[in-house]
């Protein structure tokens, strides 16, 4: 999602007359992106009802493509820092601010990205984040009083070290020597030094937007559950959960804040531990997250229909995606407008969608169609059927 | 569609404040049949809204399958005749009457289908209706006023005269001598002869259920549109359009009532020339006229969602079939209920559906699938795809 090819964030100008829809997809990933996707559904919102008022907003699940969808609503400068990647190249790496200023915006994809890296062998040990907290400092230095970071997609196990690393924070052996980048470094760990801390970061309110659940250690902690898409073996798992476990036993001694089994610590390589024991960082369901930073909760106020949609819905939509971050604000909604998916295909069965608080999920199938077919129609099908929904809402009022 | 697997044409008996919701739908050709349609889509209906009253009324477009429709919905006794099939083999046809016994229905299909006689070589010259004519003889024995005769499927090219003859007329040449049956002996005939007619054949009105808008002669008449199908050559149309013109002709001298360009005349070979000329019968779109007979103007009084649906859902669904008769009744209630199709394929675009007087139609394809996929989890997708329907329309009211 690019700004040149997302809709205004604003409202269109019509009579004040008609009903507002709002329309805030995902994108469909291997077909349009969310601002194409949110054209189509627009297009068909106006050829049901004219006289509408559609306020089309870019959404994201706090992962990979948030920084995209922000600066998009947002239409404030694109910033850049020069760092690492996730092996310690020169890398470049992008950040917002919102317009106000006040918020600052780190994608961790952007500095430590797996894709970054994967024209070499995968360093499943060596990987880190260091670049992100070079991120995070300019972040800071510009004056932010909160720091959004959007994880997913990393490269790295490191338990966040990386990023406190950047931020100015030592690592040290029992020898009081500086350790490695990566989860081998914290496999040595025996002390943290803070002095060096960048002075804003313990000032800002940091929040992660996450979107597992996972414990930072155990069967489903993170070496465990994600590190062998970074490229570890079985036995480096269990140096990597070893590793994780001595990094957060340092940190509920250095912090009094225990770590292991918090839900999500497990993100992204474990970033979540050393950001919430050190820095007291919150983490929270990254669609909602967005959804806020691009001011969902104040177009929903009149409301009388929220538009979403996603290549595939299915459970893993209803936790933590977009369409579940759009729920979540629509039921907090006083108007309570009725969330509609609509989706390329549509997995997830009614109960549990209406469970989700969206009221219905529809697919731009018309009928018997192979993938590539329906790849082909994606933006037409789409028009049609937030066409059909639009009339069918009106209709029912 | 057979009374054994209908849900009851009755209402639930639920709590009062629940809304109420219509079920009217076709067959899904190939996959299920109107009854197990409906108690799908019922099914759907109080998953998504338990307190919901569904009122599921067997619908049918007037022609073939719509005696089983009605006899679903009236639940009157099934009465049959003896009598002869399109090329006068002995042949069994059934009829009905409403609950009141107010009004007869005469299926042209039950005796004189064109299934029943596609055993051996078509006749397309020979094929008549009279058995057809029988079976309206016995109607109008149980002292009807009102004969609702449902064309379609016919196997005959004779522009009625076969109905005629089954009611006592007499078609002769210009010997005096007796024609013979179907469309051969329209070519010699002279004079008609109604001294024999049925004496309750003038009495009641006839009322006929047609699905086209064909002429009775000509290029887009009854022989050169539909006669090819029945097995004629491109002879025998000639010979076909000349006799049904010499049919007009004598018909217009015999009771000055003009059938040449009456559209719908070409229906079922012509049937309504004769019935609109000698019984002063009127054409009206069947599933309209179905829908009347049902009951659906008085059970849609209330009706917050009315769900229809067929196999495919195309330009012709909007002319004369089921979900036409019902848009159309819809929107002549006081209510004004949406009324939205759910369809195995819908290739209506939604502007056209909207004009049609339909607020939404929506596919139950889940995404890309194939069709015999989709035939296997027809009812399971219709399922889900109305409660996600009755949940947007109970969510935006």
């Amino acid at each position: 999602m690019t700004p040149t090819n997302q809709p205004e964030p604003t409202s269109d100008v019509a009579a004040p007359a008609g009903p507002h829809v709002v329309v805030v997809p995902d994108s469909f990933k291997g077909s349009l992106d969310a601002g194409q996707v949110a054209a189509a559904l627009r297009e068909g919102v106006l050829a049901a009802a004219p006289d509408a008022r559609v306020t089309c907003l870019a959404m994201a699940d706090g992962g990979e493509g948030t920084l995209d969808a922000l600066l998009s609503t947002w239409l404030t400068p694109v910033r850049t820092v020069t760092t690492c990647d996730a092996v310690g190249r020169p890398a470049t790496a992008r950040w917002a601010t919102s317009p106000d200023g006040r918020v600052g915006v780190v994608e961790l994809a952007e500095a430590s990205g797996l894709p970054a890296v994967s024209d070499q062998p995968l360093q499943p040990l060596h990987a880190h984040t260091r670049g992100t907290g070079d991120v995070a400092a300019a972040v800071l230095d510009a004056g932010v009083e909160e720091v959004l970071v959007c994880l997913g997609g990393s490269a790295s196990t490191d338990g966040g070290a990386g990023i406190l690393t950047g931020l100015g924070a030592r690592l040290l052996d029992a020898e009081g020597r500086v350790v490695p980048d990566g989860g081998e470094g914290l496999a040595g760990v025996a002390a943290l030094d803070l002095d060096g801390l960048h002075p804003r970061a313990r000032q800002v309110r940091w929040r992660l937007a996450v979107d597992v659940s996972n414990p930072l250690v155990g069967e489903l902690g993170s070496a465990a559950v994600f590190a062998p898409q970074k490229g570890a073996g079985p036995g480096q798992v269990a140096f990597l959960d070893e590793a994780l476990t001595r990094w957060a036993n340092l940190l509920e001694r250095e912090t009094g804040v225990r770590v292991h089994e918090l839900p999500g610590a497990g993100a992204a390589g474990g970033v979540p531990a050393a950001l919430a024991a050190v820095l007291g960082a919150g983490l929270e369901p990254g669609a909602a997250l967005v959804a806020e930073a691009v001011g969902l909760p104040a177009v929903l106020d009149d409301a009388a229909l929220v538009l979403t949609g996603e290549g595939s819905f299915d459970s893993q939509s209803v936790r933590g995606k977009v369409a579940d971050g759009v729920a979540r604000v629509a039921a907090a909604s006083p108007a309570r407008p009725p969330v509609v998916v609509v989706a390329g295909q549509v997995l997830l069965p009614a109960d549990q969608t209406r469970a989700a608080g969206i009221a219905a999920a529809f697919s731009i199938a018309p009928g018997p169609i192979d993938l590539d077919d329906l790849l082909g129609r994606t933006a037409g099908r789409l028009t049609e059927v937030a066409a059909s929904v639009t009339s069918l809402v009106l209709a029912a009022r």
